[in-house]
């Protein structure tokens, strides 16, 4: 069994309840309720959310050098465009994260057009709901 | 009776301690106090302070879908030019924000004259001092 | 009984018939007979618009150095964003001046992201609709 | 017979003596003959100049509620560039304005190659000479 | 007789078919069969349009130095907005050709705000709809 | 069956063969075959690659109003940081496009970072190598 | 006899008033009355000051053609920074326009660091309190 | 005794594991040690690390007024380029603050070139390895 | 004998006839007769010219795996600084690529003075009329 | 007697023979004799040139702190335009500086329009031919 | 003993007679003399002073290939933030420089927060006034 | 026989012994020798190499107006990119200059690509390392 984290940031404990035109009206529980299922044979799925620039550091530190993990799906949520720790924390631990997002980003506004964490990230996956995270999983499974 | 919660963000614990040139020598407690007494008979006022960004975004989530609050008056001091997530969290929430500051931050340095949250905010007021707080709430008693 | 001079800038004469989608319905006449009546035992109200640039400064020179006058509520309009030359004059003045919007200028285009007025001005109230002139005057009401 | 008003805006009074080399030799009231001349059996062509912002501000205000006007040609020299005030009047009313240049104004100067007013114009007609007007008349005369 | 060449740029053959809310839902071939009807006694009107920068390119000199041919109007579409060889092209040749548009590409997105090729254009007609092809045939056929 | 269309862009027939250090030695082949081998009961996938823009976006009419098609998956190379006319081509269009990179292009030249195909894209996938190509043809296949 | 014309622009009537720290507490009368008397056998000093930027467009069209004019000391105050209009004036007339400032303003805030009208005035003298404009006058009168 | 407090922002407590590269390969633990050794006949040093902003600012607060603390050595890390309410902390509390970094930050990417805290900090000493915090504390020690 | 292949890019087949003031009068075809005789013990030179970025590629493509061919002298016209296809296209490539302009590229307009594929040509030459090919294929002949 | 130092900076040693059509044909030495005549009994004009930035700013240390100096007049020729050692040099010093330009800048290339100096001079004259000189020396003999 | 040589770049030859409120009342003979005895059994420490790039860059060069000098402590003044050739200069020699200032550059003008040569300095020690040279030996020293 | 001068800038005297990854092994002296040998029957070859920009001028001076000068190669350094003097020097001569660079600037970092010299020289050549020099000397022989 593989095992993978996915990590959420500020705002998306409100999925499913937050601006439903952009987000879409499903909640994380089912979203992670089906990943488990379709991966039921394959990796452990676990999660972790925090509205904490600093939290989310936190966690990337302790799992970061962990060779039993994987690697981490990364939704940073507004971080992914303000926050250089978020990527520095990347850069400095070992193990891959993935960039994902529900959104298209790129048709939103011009802020969100430019991430801090992409170049520290193993790649970037944006724009098919929660589709994102599924796709994300598969791109980690897939590395070696 | 309606219910208003004010919200400060980082350094505005030390009003009346810091740069009494540009904040004023009152602190937020004797601004309480007097709110308080001057809407005794309309509104409860609630305070919440915090330097952390995810605790400001955390208030704002469990507040923001109580309907029997009549909105927010916030002065989120220097995430006001910074946090994306900060408007992430008003813009995802129900209740109406009031952005307020003390100073008029136009006449400040550059940095200071972008705000982030405003586009997701009902309203702006700044630059009257501790009165910016009062008229904040005046704002909000007077919306439907 | 107090003095105030309320001034508003381009395109507000057409108040309640412009854009309303923007502006609202309410016309500038019901405005000030609003304010005329809720302040008729504290300030009398007076009202000047114009459409020239020229006009709104020749305006700020008469009134501006006064000091029966408590101030001045000024929407500028578009020229908010353009008239280096009406801060001038306000810099010039001795009467201070408030900076109201109907709307929420912050949420618009970028080019109404900046005033030039503002940090000549005592401080902005910004997006509350016609209740901006009722805070502007509350605003300069209570500076001493 | 439907009615057009052309708007020429400032140093425009000046055509046919202002640099003949950007701006040709022809002054505007022959112009404006050949034009009546041509249009004498369907357009009924009012005429209107001045270098004063505000006036042309006010001149829109008047007419441009008259469902009884098919449009307006609007040629506003240099303030095409810096009004924001005059883009607002243009989105405030309810008849259709033709933006019209002399000059190919993006084959000049850096300034001249944005312009204010284009956004909120039906069309832009520019570097045709005096006949710019001829086709700005065309243009509203086939729409419906 | 008067000889005019059309030329139309990527993505207009799917015109009628494409985005109508944007381009109207009248295809290329009703637009010509009209202004050929129109300019029956005046002018012939060949046309050309292909989605290769290149063939755009090919086009231009083919016809560019033909003194039987009285002028070209050209809607570049995208390439517009990007194509400094289409520039060159039109620089480089004797004809005579008009900028027309059929969106008012100055309310589109800030790239559409700008063109290589209006500086070497005798002129520019953007955002009368369909329209803005006679209104260039006008153009050309008023030079001398 | 459904059937999915994999487009490349210029230079990308060299995949194998050019700059092994970003892009891979696998080439295109290879890729393709494990593609069908993998979705050989889901999926027919055709392949087109060209170097010309006017080719990519030729294609992408011819194919883009057929409702067998699933969708297309589309890495337009270079052309995806300077085409407007590619972006506008996928807008017309009614198949949804998925743009994919092998390589992650943000933590390449600052002209990489942006992209002028995405806003009009469903989403973006980058970074994964040759398996951006997969996860793109599992983000069409999960669509509706 | 020589003839000279001095123009003020917006805010310059409150000269000897208007924040003294910048522009000094000596009003234009006495410097008028300074400069007629010094150049009481050379030249005839005539004054025009407005806060419209029409008028003042108006008054350069005026006088701007008159051979008998020697020419024109221009403060255009803060018109100098944003009035391409005024610009297109100074380039209309023939009469030869040398910019003045009583303050150096290039010292001041950043955009007053850009001159509209530099570029079409013969010259420029900023930063030497009212001699400034008797160095205007000193330029004119040495011109041929 | 003097006493000196060292903060270590986000990704620090990663010292001698993170990017060796960068950041060398000696830990904080042994860093500490080492300074107080060289300092134990002068100075107590304290320590404190954080990953959150706000706990950054909160400690700032609880010594920036203490008269006993000779002064802060401050490694903000990535939050050097980003946290304006860490800049605000620094300008409100009393204790000198001295900016400390590893590596040259000039010599970095570009988003390291420019530091929030800076101005409001007494000095800046960056890219002597480890060996920095001890000019920092020298720095202090020196000061008056 | 040596291998070299001459490519032009768009609007080069038009030499001699094109802008004479920029260009000169003397066509490609003297021109490569003239090198033809001056290199004829020397040389073989090929030449290849096209107004399609993408048959610019593609003859890149062709020719630049075959190490009998010394080198590419590009003269990319428009394309120099538009097309980043292009510079992928000779980083793609094993031969070397010089890059010559027959202006002096940095004395036009701005947009000239950015090339997009001088850092992956091998150098530039730049201003020397025709006789930049004939310092190109020096240079490439020079090259170990 | 007062004294003036009149300095020129780079190339101003080939005034009269470098560009007359900018420059004009008559050299310094004439330009200096008239000088002196003129104020030969008000005034000793003293004149230093030179092209070494460093050369100078040792002039202005060994001069500037001269009380018997009335002034210096300073045309710093390209270096205004890239000297920050200047404008500290003359901020450094004690004596008055009036920058003065042969050319009126403004109307040059975009990067003369940006002076260093002027921000630490006294006033600033431009555009008046050799006659700058004169008024410099004006100015300064008017100051107190 | 090791061998220290202390250059010091344009208009530092006035220390402690230039804006004292920025660099200090004390000279650097004093600040010299003060070093060398505190160093007098450690280092010998040399001094370079000139307002000529060129000579500092020749200076640079005479010392930076000696093996027996353990550095250079360098406070290039205005240079810093205008001279690349210092920077190349810094670059081309062996011994390593450390870059100092006396005042805190960041908390003055934009243009002095961007450094041309940190990137190519082993550090940056800024803002401790004269003591910043001190600790710019002290990291000398402590270097291998 | 015909006369050229070859000059080189800062820092070009550590030629073979700076930074041999960029600009190679091979010292002046052996280049300068190669080229005298060379082109001993057609051309005498002299040199001067200064760190000072103002030598650098004063050199262009002497030799600039001399008809028996065929030209000057001028390798500028880093004064390429910083020196508005220098390209004021080379606009005031008679004698044609043209630029050379041993690396390929382009390819380096940004400041490298904006050359202050390049629109009044008469050419460029870059990227050939010392046959950039030869190039040179081979453009300047084939003009008339």
């Amino acid at each position: 069994m593989k095992r993978i984290l996915v990590i959420n940031g500020p705002n998306l404990n409100l999925l499913g309840r937050r601006e439903p035109g952009i987000y879409g009206s499903t909640g994380m529980d089912d979203c992670l309720a089906d990943l488990r299922m379709r991966y039921r044979d394959t990796a452990e799925i676990a999660y972790f959310q925090s509205n904490h620039e600093g939290a989310l550091i936190d966690r990337l530190h302790e799992v970061g050098f962990d060779s039993a993990l994987t690697g981490i799906v990364l939704n940073a949520g507004a971080y992914t465009h303000t926050s250089l720790a978020l990527a520095d924390a990347i850069a400095a631990i070992e193990r891959p994260v993935v960039e994902v997002h529900i959104s298209n980003v790129h048709s939103r506004e011009e802020i969100r057009h430019r991430s801090m964490i992409s170049p520290v990230c193993k790649g970037v996956i944006a724009g098919f709901g929660l589709d994102s995270y599924r796709l994300g999983i598969e791109a980690l499974l897939a590395m070696e």
